[in-house]
């Protein structure tokens, strides 16, 4: 799992008071940074270097996400395919689960501009990281219930 | 249908020389402001008069979007449930669609904080703007024929 | 004068119902565009290509702007130095003067990291939208009071 | 002096590699919180008790920011009027000030539309954090030069 701590900016609230969905979604993405970087280490973004390719991304909004509280967002791989994987994310504010959702990332040649079989010795540092989606479940479940 | 021209920004794009997705989202957004009068016909952002909560988005990426040329966000009622609606939205550049998605939004009672039964009204009108996923998927084939 | 519509998306707002200052300053940046265009004809964003580095802006916030109404940006060149100009911009909505801002910004070679002469081709370009912020202001003045 | 510390996102970057200007606009934004948490302390969005206007920003953008390394936002009073303070931002970098600038907040009646007198204890607490413009310059020419 990797987490990354938000400090919501009023920027990021919308005229009903919360978090606005688009600021939930930009918050997602700057939790996969640790998960780019096993793909491109120096994370150096040229069409060179850069290898993934987002093709589906889905959100479930659970509960409203307030300014003047911190978010974690936590990031999790759940699932390593031939070209791509998929990236769990949640966000949490105040020990509860107020977002998640699923992240395609293609492994993708930009000079090119076709998908790539991710090669042996990245997809066994993925595997390290590869967690069970009912693994995750159970785990928010206590955490939920001790708080 | 209802249709939006975007002109994209600079600061939509990113290091990929590609629109961000967050971009496209908030692009989805916008377009579904015709949708919000239906329901809520001033646009009154109050918790007593604003009745519209986004339970689920998930977008489908396509084809990148560029900076420099107009994008055109399609948007369509495609179901009308009990107490919440479907809106499936496409992204056209260049003749293309690049990207498309769907999102849930539950007809809401922000005060009370629960979802409300859509008024028979409220439903009327939007059946007048129902369309088949189907019907429109036909439609794009015959419109990127065409071109 | 260049102009730009815009529609407001509810994500564009802040909690305090208005249009959130930052929302203001990408329309500015999205109404730039014809102006990078006399700089970049093609707007190729490469290193090779675009030629334009922001160095500083500054923003006076009038009037609040409301979701659920269009807003027009105009954008002005007020000052064409030897390696830089000066763009003047303001955001307007409901025949009022809501927003405006000065933009500074160099021509620039992204590879050498310097700035260069802006070279008399496109100074004669600049030359034929350079307006004096007196004379805008005056037209102002009489719009305001006509409506 | 506040602190805030901020991970770029790739959707803060834009199509010239570097961190987009209205990023660092939203990450001040982020960075000003605790300046708004002396003025209300449970962060109430509310018209009833949110309290500070924006009426004026600028921002001097001195080097490029990249993805892929932390930013640090430092926040400073510098200046207590009657109804307004202005506060001095500054991003930095990899040891280096990349962009600083200057917003003005005005104590503001949200309901009645108009600007109050900041109350005495309020200035009290905001005098505790008073600090020169020439003396942050100082501090930050020291700090360069040690690194």
């Amino acid at each position: 799992m990797y987490n990354l701590n938000i400090t919501p900016s009023i920027g990021q609230t919308d005229a009903l008071r919360h978090i606005n969905i688009n600021s939930i979604a930009s918050w997602f993405e700057a939790g996969r940074t640790p998960i780019f970087k096993i793909f491109n280490p120096t994370l150096d973004l040229t069409y060179k270097k850069w290898n993934l390719n987002i093709i589906h991304s889905e959100f479930n909004y659970l509960e409203h996400i307030y300014f003047g509280h911190d978010v974690e967002i936590r990031s999790y791989i759940v699932k390593i395919g031939k070209t791509s994987i998929t990236v769990y994310q949640e966000a949490w504010q105040n020990n509860k689960l107020c977002a998640n959702g699923n992240i395609i990332l293609v492994y993708y040649d930009f000079i090119r501009e076709n998908s790539k079989i991710i090669p042996e010795e990245i997809r066994l540092k993925l595997k390290e990281q590869l967690m069970d989606i009912e693994e995750i479940e159970l785990k928010n479940k206590k955490e939920m219930k001790n708080k």
